[in-house]
């Protein structure tokens, strides 16, 4: 009933960690796993981590480079974790060329190990809307989903919004 | 463009706390709140307390009286938090008499406060669901949703589990 | 400089867990290892556990048995995590009989599993305190600490008191 | 019995805040209260925030108006927090100047609001140690306490090491 949906880990907020010796902020391993089992999940999903970056630094090759594998994804149904700076530039650059899958970019406002994040909150929501949804590429944060070409970032805020 | 979701509380696991004066579970106010404000929901929600129950203890009448309230509501879509062990029985009796809402319960196995709680992603993946599912009564957990007729909890597993 | 400090484990609010098939709480393992892993000891300790008992349910000869293994302990400085509802009992049991050793009894009133416990506090706060007491038989909680004949826990406030 | 405590609040990791905004660390209010708060702490205490700075960029002025103010203070006991890469440095301003007092500086490798701090043992630690040791200025981290002038920190290994 539930065909496996494929994760692609990319980084952002969702997996920064605490460097304690130096007191500054960096990507270790996703916390992905660790966030799957706290929501204790039943679906079938196929993880696999693309990059560990913060997307401020995503460069245009690794920009591609995800496209690409959105593209030749055998599994109709896709979650990408993205730091939320940028996530709207790549849901532009998939939301233009993949047509025929359903693509959900999701992130975090606080990082996953920093006790009071947003982001198992986001996970259960995208792995829904990844199961819900019509072929399209969308952004899903705080309880909220937009499509690729109606949403943009409020960076006072900290909030994603609805554009027409 | 996204209408009020109402939610109806009722207690469960969710909702417990551990009294040290005497350490046994009780129920005291819903964390309802405090798990919304961490998953930074943007939604328009209208949210209700209805009981705080073990639904071990949800009597008769507690039943026929949410069942009242979700045919009564003027909005389309409806989430219910519920305790694990009667939440199938809850569907059933609103399987069988409202048919023009889109109702969703939900728990946990782990209750908010114990840090460990599967609650976020599930209420997260409820909350979503709720926007995109056709009418009817399901049943949302740990990722997967069931139709209200083809759900049972396995007491063993702790789980819930998809019948035909 | 620092001689290893003995820590006897014999279970209590510090080290429930919830049994979420059934919604009961029960002992599994001790988290004393992982609390140590969170205050970073660097301090050298030497563990075992006795017994994982709500001290409500210790027997007599359980009490016995663990006063008979501070008399043989080799270190001179020992810890206790035992339940705070009978820890005066074990205190008493241990004053009469143990003169040459500095022993401190402590516990939690919230499991540490829970997430808002004062076990780590504790638990910091008796691992100094055994270093730098004079021989004697001391309970430690919540920033305080009481001779083992001077203390009484006063079960409607859920703290321990001094008696004079 | 017990006098009261002072604790004068510096900042450090201790209380460090992710900025959600912008994806930095940076200081709001101190989170003692809130840490006293979980440890339940039923002593006497008298709490003043002195400054909110990183260690790193604590100045000399910043220093001296500390010791200063820790001469003067009423209590016998003191205890600081304080940023761990430069707590040696006003330990041994500390140490050569105050005689009659238990001064004891401590602080965590990791804040508070990141759900793994150590801050929460240290600071039970240090509360204790404050009524126990004899007059000095000592530095106390993970469960270890040190004299002002036989400590060092190794930057390589986040941890404080006794020296001769």
């Amino acid at each position: 009933m539930n065909p496996a949906i494929k994760i692609f880990v990319t980084g952002g907020t969702f997996d920064k960690e605490y460097n304690e010796l130096n007191g500054t902020l960096y990507f270790k391993n996703t916390h992905l796993y660790d966030m799957l089992e706290m929501g204790r999940r039943k679906l079938d999903l196929n993880i696999e981590t693309l990059m560990m970056v913060d997307s401020l630094e995503m460069t245009e090759s690794q920009q591609e480079y995800l496209v690409k594998r959105c593209k030749e994804e055998q599994s109709k149904n896709i979650v990408i974790t993205h730091g939320t700076d940028r996530m709207v530039d790549t849901a532009v650059a998939l939301g233009k060329t993949v047509k025929d899958r359903t693509i959900i970019l999701t992130g975090a406002m606080i990082p996953y190990k920093f006790g009071s994040s947003d982001g198992l909150f986001n996970l259960g929501s995208t792995l829904s809307l990844v199961q819900t949804l019509p072929c399209g590429v969308y952004i899903a944060m705080n309880g909220c989903y937009f499509p690729w070409d109606k949403v943009r970032k409020n960076r006072d805020l900290g909030i994603f919004e609805r554009i027409e």
